[in-house]
């Protein structure tokens, strides 16, 4: 299936998973919908945080469309949606008309499926994929740029590279820096706050090896973490691993550095 | 004078005229004040014209003080201001505190003072600069991306230089790709809409000689023009060549490419 065939397939219930490794190399992208009286101060956080929050696109309130998704609708075309109000989960499904407002205004972020496809491609293997998981997800203790209402810690993913790994995933990663970049981190995962290795905050843990370090990337979960801190009215995002697909190609992400 | 001497000079109404040339290598800014329901609009705007509107720094509503500026006060720290109404210009004035209100959102915005910076630097001088005029301006037929309320044509900013000297000044503008990077077109003016090269729409005119070429680059007064068409309560601004001086380095935004 092409990109735009995908997304049918979503909209029409015929695809419901995770879209992990579904779309070849097209660049799947973090969805965050929040009504425009948040906006400013979520685009100016994002602009403050790229590493975190690099937007790919913005859809202005009244628009359903992706300009980068032919025949688009935002509403129908993520496998699964995560409903928050006031800060709390209600509910997740799969389609969101019934919860369209006028003045939703839709980001689209940056996701790391960029910069693991390129790491597959340099013949390497990826723990979480390998063991079919969710990637680990931790809180740290770093700080964000705050901005308006938005702010709180970076949320980091982690993937365990063998040490003499590390400098290849380290160049390849720095290669899409609209897509979190290099890693923000290696080694010990207490000099950046986290408590313990096997039980992230987000996703799922994954075996650790002998000789093999943790290396962590900035996350796009760091933006929904911002957001559920502001305790927003409504905000709505995918569900983790159910990305909106878009028809743009990941390599053309890739820069020469 | 350093740059915080010389914003000090500039509050206490010591230095009143343009800053072209007054602030050597740091950076000077263009300023957009808009209350904060406009805000998020002017922001995407900037984001998806980032030749003509290169955003800064973005200083939040209810806050007075530039991070890149020790000690500023947006409010005193540029020589002139001009206040607009409804797009309609209203009054031009050296200190907005009577204007001020708390949901007031300030944008600073690159300015080609960085460039034309390293164009001396090349050691080639600038018309502009040698009859001690303010830099010509035209409105074009290029439409720019618009975003809510924003939108319209682009301005440009022409600078003549001899033929042998538009590869050398292409080369040295497009290193600094945050500060409206290379020309957007050379040539003939008529091409991008130009009705007058003799009669600009801002600034004023400058000598053509034998052999020369227009070369036209983004201009800052872009997201002026676009402010004005969407005709906002208030807007204020600096008055063309009073910038805001900040203590960045116009170096620091050199990129080798």
């Amino acid at each position: 299936m092409d990109s735009k065939e995908l997304r049918e397939a979503i909209r029409n219930g015929e695809f419901t998973g995770t879209t992990s490794g579904a779309a070849g190399h097209k660049v799947q992208a973090n969805l965050v919908i929040l009504p425009k009286v948040y906006a400013f101060d979520f685009l100016l956080y994002a602009m403050r945080n790229k590493k975190a929050v690099p937007v790919i696109e913005v859809i202005e309130d009244g628009q359903t469309k992706s300009r980068f998704a032919d025949g688009s609708d935002i509403r129908t075309d993520v496998p699964k949606y995560n409903i928050y109000e006031d800060g709390v989960l209600r509910e997740t499904t799969d389609d969101i008309r019934g919860y369209w407002r006028d003045d939703f205004v839709t980001f689209l972020i940056g996701c790391s499926f960029t910069f693991e496809q390129a790491i597959l491609d340099e013949g390497l293997s990826i723990r979480h994929i390998d063991e079919r998981r969710n990637v680990a997800m931790y809180k740290t203790n770093i700080a964000t740029d705050p901005a308006g209402v938005f702010g709180g810690e970076l949320v980091v993913s982690m993937r365990p590279f063998d040490e003499s790994e590390v400098e290849t995933v380290t160049r390849v990663t720095e290669q899409f820096p609209e897509m979190h970049g290099g890693p923000v981190h290696y080694g010990s995962p207490h000099e950046i706050g986290i408590r313990d290795i096997a039980d992230p905050e987000y996703g799922e843990g994954v075996e650790m090896r002998e000789g093999e370090t943790p290396v962590f990337w900035a996350c796009g979960v760091t933006p929904q973490n911002a957001a559920l801190n502001a305790k927003p009215s409504i905000m709505i995002t995918h569900a983790p691993g159910h990305m909106f697909v878009t028809d743009l190609e990941n390599e053309d992400y890739r820069k020469n550095n």
